[in-house]
């Protein structure tokens, strides 16, 4: 049985405010809470699962202190969990320290302006990480990295990606000596014109409004995804993707 | 002021069953209603709109019969509404008779495996129609095509795609001369060695458990996307949407 006050705790962890004052946020479903418990044992806090999950994963399950192990019927993981259909586990994980954007460009780094959707900013994350980028700069009004629903759609990338929240523009600014800057815009230059790159940032804009005119005017390398048909836009998950995808490719 | 029947009625067709029955569903937000009555104004049965909407939306509206144009306030919008926050305005449109899936292949066409989740489903519509595929086929298993999720994330594009739903392995089998099946598999060639197609079948697996044993063993052309980090798998609409982008590129 749990608590009415710990059940209380938990919800409130939905919302931004509460998980910054606690410093803990949630990660739910058998393959997050395995990736967490791989790679960041350290940071977990606490294990509400169902019995044939507890079973099925006893191996990783020894990497943790069994007194942070709880089993939960499904009722109480019901009143847990953020998810419209619980998913057998809920993990209530402690927050890193805040990343601080990096001094220097050596290696290519994904740019989020206005990001406010946490399902394509965690499927941003997913996306990076798999084109090996693991440096992500935001703008302040990016969706939160603990948001649950960006956990979610992270699928456990959030754990090996160094998310930063600042001034991009500015921090552009202060970069030491000259980097290339990808921009998606309408009247760039063809993406498959682009070489691969070893380095350099790959800004992506806001979902209705594009990119802001301070990074436009920052964007030293436009580029177009060419459009054949009819649709106005690409959502900003599949444009950011196909960029990473062609920037980050070996020939 | 509204009816409670009509309210009742409009809001039963976030329901597929209700849908069915009916033959009508939902576009809601300024983008996709001025689409709807852009490219569809015969299939618009009602419009219930902000008056805000209604003045700036004027010249459009001259496309429809007056008696179908309603003005709400915000309360009665957020009654019939099936988003979160209501967008200024509703359409009540009329399914298009279901499509069936082409004879033969002379373009490139997307084939959805399972795809369950409307978003993604939206988001694939959108981002077919932006590389020019309209022809899209799918498992009986896939989102439904007038799903409120489903229209909205399609972006209007659902209005430029004719999508059947229908067992792919057996319409493969049907289908005359030697077809290009391209699937993506974690043992396929890399993306980028494949030409610009145009013609063949683009195939896209379920979310968790990507493509189904029959369509692996009918696909000619195994694809990959490269991996350079640590995600164990891209979201299937980026997945999808690099594909795409790749084979319907022009040199």
């Amino acid at each position: 049985m749990l608590l009415k006050s710990r059940i209380k705790y938990i919800q409130s962890l939905g919302h931004k405010k509460s998980r910054q004052e606690a410093g803990e946020f949630l990660a739910e479903g058998p393959k997050i809470a395995a990736e967490c418990i791989r790679f960041a044992a350290q940071d977990v806090r606490a294990v509400y699962a169902l019995k044939p999950w507890l079973e099925e994963a006893s191996r990783i399950l020894t990497k943790l202190d069994p007194g942070i192990v709880q089993e939960v019927d499904e009722l109480d993981l019901l009143r847990l969990s953020q998810l419209q259909t619980p998913n057998q586990v809920l993990l209530l994980m402690a927050e890193r320290p805040r990343s601080f954007p990096p001094d220097t460009v050596d290696q290519p780094i994904l740019v989020l302006d206005d990001i406010q959707d946490p399902g394509n900013f965690g499927t941003l994350l997913r996306t990076a990480d798999w084109f090996g980028i693991h440096s992500i700069v935001c703008t302040r009004d990016c969706a939160d990295l603990y948001n649950p629903k960006v956990i979610q759609a992270s699928m456990g990338s959030f754990l090996r990606c160094s998310v930063s929240y600042t001034e991009p523009a500015e921090w552009i600014d202060a970069l030491p000596g000259q980097v290339a800057v990808y921009g998606t815009l309408l009247e760039g230059q063809g993406i498959f014109e682009y070489g691969p790159i070893d380095r350099g940032l790959i800004l992506v804009g806001n979902e209705s409004r594009g990119l802001s005119p301070g990074l436009q005017q920052r964007t030293t390398h436009k580029v177009t995804i060419p459009r054949i048909g009819g649709a106005e836009s690409l959502n900003a998950a599949v444009a950011a993707g196909i960029v990473m995808s062609v920037l980050t490719r070996k020939l």
